[in-house]
């Protein structure tokens, strides 16, 4: 990786060369350093017209210095002479960069020299031009860009390309750019009528068609029936709140001026669209007493979050202002971390598993030491060291980062490689040591006692407008079949055949599917307590429960079980209860 | 109920004349109307208590009154002369209203007497206070209210009760308002789980907990699969937009002063939160060119809209300012109207069958003389005699009303009948020839030229929280066996049953319902367009279908079918085709 950098920091001194050799004194020079694929000079153009055109016979220029082998030298000037140099070369951006050093109290300067190309540089670089492999790097960019990214000052010229240390991996990328402009999830999801946008309505705002509806239903269900096979419970939460919910959380403090605010014409009640969802959720647990026995409390939720995002940032689903999270929230003990995150870490993995998206990595998002983080840095420590053990203990192929986590914990964050390489940030789990204590949450424990519950953050797909731009050009539009909008389609030869295609019909409109997606299955649940038949039964009225089926030793032996309507009770055979439940008014 | 109307304005002169008996000149009379159950008299104490231990000694009273079997006198005094009365009598209140009367032009002003109270009133009346039926009426309200509605004026006591014709009736009415008391959906709610508030999140923003959002999912799935039946897709809009949508709309026009106005910080776009869902759905009609052949168009939506309703007004579900609506719209031809009103009145019909509440009436909502409608009279005449034909024609029970009408067309409005006698308004077919217009939506017609479709605006539950609301009520409870959060309990006896009871729980984890909630059905679609058989096949190809099933006159004779996915191709038995179909990843 780093010999890469090199390379492509010495082709952004190599294009400057050429530059210089080109435009003489009528170019100066601003910064070049290396990009994630390539390398750019910024550089003002005095009375020089120069657009894409150029960029041919620049990189011939480029590729006669390369075949030159010139060699790359590098000395150091005291920080005086430098700035001598400055004048005499008539480099003034340079002369701002030497002294801005000298006022940070540098001493001494670094320089790198190519032929005649003299430039202000820490480096690395390569040892001579000629290191370059022909045909392996190429111009392909002219762009606008400020003199240090401040609006007030000059307008430069950005000039860049792309670079590989091969010939073959420069054409292994232009391939891939190829199919990716190919599969260009804008383009796609015009021609197989997805989505669309609309000026009334406004930039990041897409609205789905039928088509583009079924995905997000499709994903959605079957991100909700892994999490349901899980003990997540669905729950639903208004998109608005008064602020003073967000107070409380901390959200306020962190992101009050980039969240959309409401105003109320006939209350005063200060009112915001949620840009997440724990606030709400947390509501709900907070909404009756819990004890040990019913942690893990797990929600989930499919909604949409509001973010007041700069339009300049907006671009087809990648970046939205209406998200919609498949979002949850689990409240536990800390002696249950461990068993929670590996169920979580399943999912995730069936999930891209199921979606054709298997290679997973993940970055474990620490804190920095700025502020803007919620509580004690002890428990942050303690958090961040169960991250890191259970990337391990689940063997997730990891890396870490700082100054990545939430403002309330750290995270594992998932990142997904698509079908042409490129990953993508998907799911995340996250662990809280502080949110329900901001709020007031509690459990009883065994001694009756009064305990906070940690509490867990995770997001499936995450936002479903960002995985479906990721998703449509991972699949090209070529959705699997339990996914397509569309899943079959009957054509007749001729209409010979209309007959025999409404018999085909018969069979398809009976068709139901069952994998990966099983919808519609009976909602129940088994009480097992050791207590006595008329509390369990009491509890169950209670609840208004329609089918109670009440089984003891005696229909073990007859292999039959008492179900009980309101005041009637009836026995089954076990043999005949699924009919008999499909049967139940 | 003219006669039920005159008895209860007749109670409530009774109650004065016992309040004129009982408080002398320390009583002022304001206005006494019946009401839909009873009556009451607004009236202003001077120095006195009043609370709601003086009613039994009022209502026993005007049991004496009703006893006496006093005539009730009706005469008329030229205004002058009522005039002076008030001054005599010491009725402020009454002297303002007669002042007005005189201001309108009035010459004389009737009144009613029973024993020493007399009131300006227009009647009617009964006769005699004995026709009034012993232990048919009692009192049950003590209140405040502003004298003439106005909150700067003075404070009243508004004193009323309820009254029937028997006794029985009065029992019977006690006998539902016990019952509507025991099924109140707020403290059902609570005991079943279902929804909660939270003074942070704020007023009007229900939150559903697992149980409730079962019901909430259910029935709006049910709903959905309804109109899905009748062709209807499924799209997804945003919760905002520009107001500029509004503005194009007329919604802005009426209702901008009702709307939750968002404010970007970020950009200086003015968004709103929306109040219904047409503008958003007409956009994705606009999306693309439509033709003769697309028509009618159906799209349908559960999402959520937001609306300032005042605080006061605000309570459990009844009234929410987060309110999901189950909103289609259709576009079509005039010409296609009758058949589709006929459609939606039938999904009307299953699901309220479906749900127990048979009993269906329609308040057919027309507009009135007032301003504030869209377009030109001739076509609000056209489109209300659809209304009043269709009605007739599909046998709808219906009432008129004029002044009811959405501000750009006519209704059916349907009413529902509780468990318990009330009516509740539910669901809406709304005949719309102006908004399409205004957004400049069209079709092309068979010669090739452009026209504008109808619109229809229809919701099957209407406001999922407002039917919740209802529904809760309706059945204090007991939901079908459908749509019941719990459907099944398995009970052990004792801890011996356990293993049998894991054996039922094998049974039940297998079991899909079908009924009345087919989920997960295959989507698929014909083209039996006179086309050649490559040309269908390319349109298949194009939108990535996964599963091309291509049949000719040989396959009907076969029984196969020809399966094409991507680019093999297999010849499939018919009686193969469901299971082939379950396995294709």
């Amino acid at each position: 990786m780093d010999e890469l950098q090199a390379l492509r920091h010495t082709m952004a001194h190599i294009l400057a060369l050429a530059l210089q050799t080109t435009y003489g004194d009528k170019v100066k020079f601003g910064t070049g350093p290396a990009t994630e694929n390539g390398f750019y000079y910024d550089v003002h153009f005095d009375s020089i017209e120069f657009s894409a055109d150029n960029l041919k016979t620049l990189e011939a220029e480029m590729a006669k210095i390369v075949k030159a082998d010139l060699e790359i030298k590098y000395y150091e000037l005291p920080v005086d002479e430098a700035l001598a140099w400055t004048k005499t070369a008539k480099q003034d951006y340079k002369h701002e960069l030497i002294s801005d050093l000298k006022a940070e109290g540098e001493k001494l300067v670094g320089f790198y020299q190519i032929g005649d190309f003299v430039d202000l540089c820490k480096g690395p670089h390569l040892k001579k031009t000629g290191e370059v492999k022909s045909g392996s790097f190429q111009l392909n960019k002219v762009g606008g860009a400020y003199w240090r990214a401040d609006e007030s000052r000059d307008q430069m010229t950005r000039v860049g390309g792309v670079a590989f240390a091969t010939k073959k991996e420069l054409e292994a990328y232009n391939i891939m750019m190829e199919e990716a402009e190919k599969r260009d999830h804008r383009k796609l999801g015009l021609k197989l009528d997805l989505f669309t946008f609309s000026p009334l309505v406004g930039a990041g705002l897409p609205m789905f068609t039928p088509r583009g509806t079924v995905l997000r239903d499709k994903l959605t269900d079957y991100s909700l029936s892994l999490r349901a096979k899980a003990g997540f419970e669905k729950i639903w939460t208004p998109h608005i709140t008064k602020t003073d919910l967000f107070k409380c959380s901390g959200h306020w403090d962190k992101f009050g001026d980039e969240l959309f605010l409401v105003k109320s014409q006939e209350t005063s009640d200060e009112f915001a669209m949620k840009p997440m969802n724990c606030p709400h959720q947390i509501q709900i647990y907070a909404s009756r007493p819990r004890t040990y026995k019913d942690l893990p409390v797990r929600y989930m939720e499919t909604t949409t979050d509001y973010r007041d995002e700069k339009k300049g940032e907006l671009g087809g689903l990648s970046r939205v202002r209406a998200l919609t999270q498949d979002d949850s929230h689990v409240w536990l003990r800390e002696s249950q971390i461990k068993e929670e995150v590996g169920t979580l870490v399943r999912i995730v993995r069936e999930l891209y598993e199921e979606l054709g998206m298997n290679q997973l990595r993940a970055r474990l998002s620490y804190r920095d030491d700025s502020d803007g983080y919620l509580g004690e840095k002890a428990l942050w420590d303690k958090a961040q060291k169960y991250i890191k053990d259970l990337a391990i203990e689940y063997e997730i192929d990891y890396f870490e980062a700082e100054g990545e986590a939430a403002f309330y914990g750290p995270k594992i964050d998932f990142m997904a490689r698509d079908a042409i390489g490129r990953e993508h940030q998907v799911a995340t789990i996250q662990i809280d040591f502080f949110m329900a204590g901001r709020f007031g949450l509690e459990f009883t424990n065994e001694k009756g006692e009064k305990e906070t519950p940690v509490m867990l953050h995770h997001a499936t797909l995450g936002s479903i407008e960002r995985f479906l731009s990721v998703y449509i050009e991972h699949t090209a539009g070529r959705f699997p079949f339990w996914l397509a909008p569309e899943q079959a389609r009957v054509i007749t030869v001729n209409e010979k055949a209309n007959d025999y295609a409404g018999e085909v019909e018969g069979i398809l409109e009976d068709l139901v599917l069952d994998k990966p997606l099983k919808l519609n299955a009976l909602r129940y649940s088994l009480d097992l307590a050791d207590d006595n038949l008329s509390k369990k039964i009491k509890r169950a009225v209670e609840m208004k429960i329609p089918a109670i089926i009440v089984v003891g030793p005696r229909d073990a032996e007859a292999k039959t079980v008492v179900v009980r309507q309101g005041s009637t009770e009836e026995s089954v055979k076990l043999a005949d209860l699924a009919e008999y439940l499909q049967n139940i008014k």
